[in-house]
């Protein structure tokens, strides 16, 4: 048995819901993708922040995301998302998260987002605010 | 069995994907709506119309959506899903849909969408613009 | 104002996540009838019944769903689901459910499930078990 | 502009459904992964195979995905969906696939499928069977 790290820096609990299963009888490989970017965004409003404010000049699109599935989840089992920030550049933010249930790793994840200022419809790379950066700090490891 | 009726004006045929299916082993009760709302667009788009342009001055919310399950749906399986514009008011548009397999019904739907006006993020009711009720009017039943 | 009636035996919050919403800036119509199943699936775990067990003989598929839209939801939003059994047959239970923010109504559904023994693949109608009947009596209204 | 690599041994061409989009505009990121396994459930079929038949002994869960995003998909876009086979080892299927738009690269993205046996619940790795093998190589690049 894998144990998990528990020196990740933001935590939440969540539960297997009935849609997010699929016929093979676990959770749907795409939804995991779906709890951690859930996750993310708590991490964001705990350090008092919204990643999608609607009068805010700057958008945050993934640029890539990857996941390894080490145990499949099943309907109803309740099971925990951890994330943290890998990696904080000018203007990208890298996340590392894991999903573990009783302590054993159900999977982990790496993902990358950009700040984008959007321009007549157009995604245009731009540096992160200062306090974003500053806010998720506490987040990093 | 229960034969479909084959006057609908406009039909579309779909396969079952792996994501749309739940534990049951059968596709979930909520993605049936989606079926049904991608077969009214392509309804649209048959009438040339696009039910979501980005320069449109007016959306389309669902009012109201209702589904009856007669048989379920398994994964890869292929199916027709018709649609028919039922009622059409100044301000509304009121659809029937059915899904069939080789002739037998599996769920037959009824929704209703609103023509609207966004006004400061609120959406208020508004009369459907001339030419959209003009190009849907071959659909209606 | 329509305010919501308190007086539902089954009550959950949540919040919209970003998977839910759609190019229109609300959630999508279909995830309404998921929060509904998510509310439901949880009144038969506070009634200490799981709803789809790997080794219960019968299951319970939807026979008939419907939802009425009468404000949007955005993301991040904070709402209350709340369920009720509007009425339980030998064979079929019937659910009516709210969801409203803030004391405002924002949808109601009703939705009907059917007691199914899966016998070689294929679903046949039969009684609810007893004590299934038993324990959700405290949810009827 | 990055041109496409068309020597792909599969592709299928989709469009964008609403639901499938998000409150910023675009296709959210986890749907990539879907239209990914479509595809990869397409080339399945295209070798007379089935990924999930009821009655197979054995099942393909993902043991890794990862997409890197280029440029964002809207609602009713129509795109392509390439996949090949990259490796192919005794008990594991690794692909990779790209999603373009008018030979613009979208999305690019590598996954790894394993066989398992379903074992009184459990998943145990086993040999790829030699009939799936044989009618998989011809989409090996």
């Amino acid at each position: 048995m894998s144990m998990s790290d528990n020196r990740y820096p933001f935590r939440m609990t969540r539960r297997v819901q009935f849609s997010e299963t699929d016929v093979a009888g676990i959770v749907h490989f795409s939804n995991f993708f779906r709890y951690f970017e859930d996750a993310e965004h708590a991490l964001w409003r705990d350090a008092a922040l919204q990643i999608h404010a609607e009068t805010s000049p700057v958008g945050w699109p993934r640029v890539a995301a990857s996941c390894q599935y080490h145990r499949p989840l099943r309907f109803e089992q309740e099971f925990d998302v951890a994330v943290q920030i890998s990696e904080m550049t000018t203007r990208t933010i890298a996340y590392a998260g894991e999903i573990t249930r009783n302590g054993e790793r159900i999977a982990t994840a790496s993902w990358k987002i950009a700040c984008v200022r959007l321009d007549a419809g157009n995604m245009k790379s731009t540096d992160i605010p200062q306090d974003v950066a500053e806010r998720l700090k506490p987040y990093r490891r």
